[in-house]
């Protein structure tokens, strides 16, 4: 019996990686003038900032605004004067206070679930901006609970569940990231549905084994009352 | 009856403002030599900066970092060599990842209350941030829960109480701002506990009138556990 099924946010509610893509090349703009590399090379450069930077920073935009400015930095050896660097934190500002954009066939979903199950959103990035895109998605008063949380790994998503009295039988988890979404939570006994965005993050490819891991794959939200009618009815 | 007594993070259970005042040292001895305004203007234009990114950025060092690098670089007209900008985003690194010091008194305090009461942290800032800080504290299984958020107002003061049981006449909180920790708890029906800090900052100052606004203002947490006693007594 399904009782509880809990959403990604971004990428999954609504669009984030594009625009995080559409920074990057803005980025590209602003460095590329300083730096004596070609693109590839500088956003092989950001990955690998990103990478080192993410025990401390955690996820997010001012994360990513940080790994940004310390990129463009170290690929001009200093040289990119401040007025550029200036322009890259406003990129990441544009980034923050861009407008909430749902995916396709969203509203219809949750709308659709919400008659029958408690729905929630988990979510990872910064705290505030996460709160601000609940708000602005005009979505929160359809959701049980809201968790945003700073890693989705398999302790997290146990004290989410042990926290709200959810038995991870009756737990259904639907995201865009295998890494994030989808592992852990069949990891903890808990079901999982997958729904590919158009873009992964560097930082959230995952490898999975088809003869291990098996979980339905949607092409968009508009398919997850169906899918979960099919789950309820098998459980 | 007292129930739960919620306690905050920074500047309660552990030194924090000075560390952010000893980086601020370090940011204007980077800054000074490509400024032409002394010290008092520097400080100014850094609370005007941060005061102004509030809203995008909310609490956290990572917030402060950013708003540490655009005050740089507004206050040097661009100027400020790259290298130097880098080791201002190194200050933030260092603040991040500094030991956590607990105040005088704390693990005691805290060890003597959970013996009768739930004893909760309410904190605000990074998220990753402050659960590395409660997980390095030491005092993380002591805790019943522990809630980061985004802002301490009334709003969220309800939402946690509500999402936990717990009745605001059941619940105390304890922390150094009269601000976050006080007045929004005062105003929804609870009662709370002023530990002031030797520094505040500055976007924590609040105005407090005496005829209107009572509660026990105490020299340090060691003097936490005779405080409720004597509540609970009146209660």
């Amino acid at each position: 019996m399904i009782e509880v099924i809990a959403l990604d946010g971004d990428d999954t509610l609504w669009h984030s990686e594009h625009l995080f893509v559409d920074t990057q090349e803005r980025f590209r703009d602003l460095v590329r003038p300083h730096a004596r590399l070609g693109d590839a090379a500088l956003d092989e450069r950001l990955v690998e900032v990103e990478r080192r930077n993410l025990p401390l920073f955690g996820y997010g935009v001012k994360a990513f605004t940080l790994s940004l400015i310390e990129t463009a930095i170290e690929l001009t050896d200093g040289r990119i004067p401040g007025r550029d660097l200036q322009a890259v934190l406003d990129l990441g500002k544009l980034l923050m206070d861009h407008p909430v954009e749902l995916l396709e066939g969203v509203r219809e979903a949750v709308d659709a679930l919400t008659d029958t199950y408690r729905v929630m959103v988990i979510t990872k990035g910064d705290l505030l901006h996460q709160e601000t895109k609940v708000a602005r998605s005009d979505l929160a008063e359809l959701f049980w609970r809201v968790e945003i949380v700073s890693e989705k790994d398999e302790a997290t998503y146990l004290r989410i569940l042990d926290r709200h009295g959810i038995d991870p039988a009756h737990f259904v988890m639907v995201g865009n990231s295998v890494r994030s979404d989808v592992l852990p939570v069949l990891a903890i006994g808990g079901r999982a549905i997958h729904v590919p965005y158009s873009v992964t993050w560097a930082l959230e490819h995952a490898d999975t084994d088809p003869e291990v891991h098996d979980f339905p794959v949607l092409e968009s939200l508009a398919q997850l009352p169906a899918c979960i009618d099919v789950l309820q009815a098998g459980a």
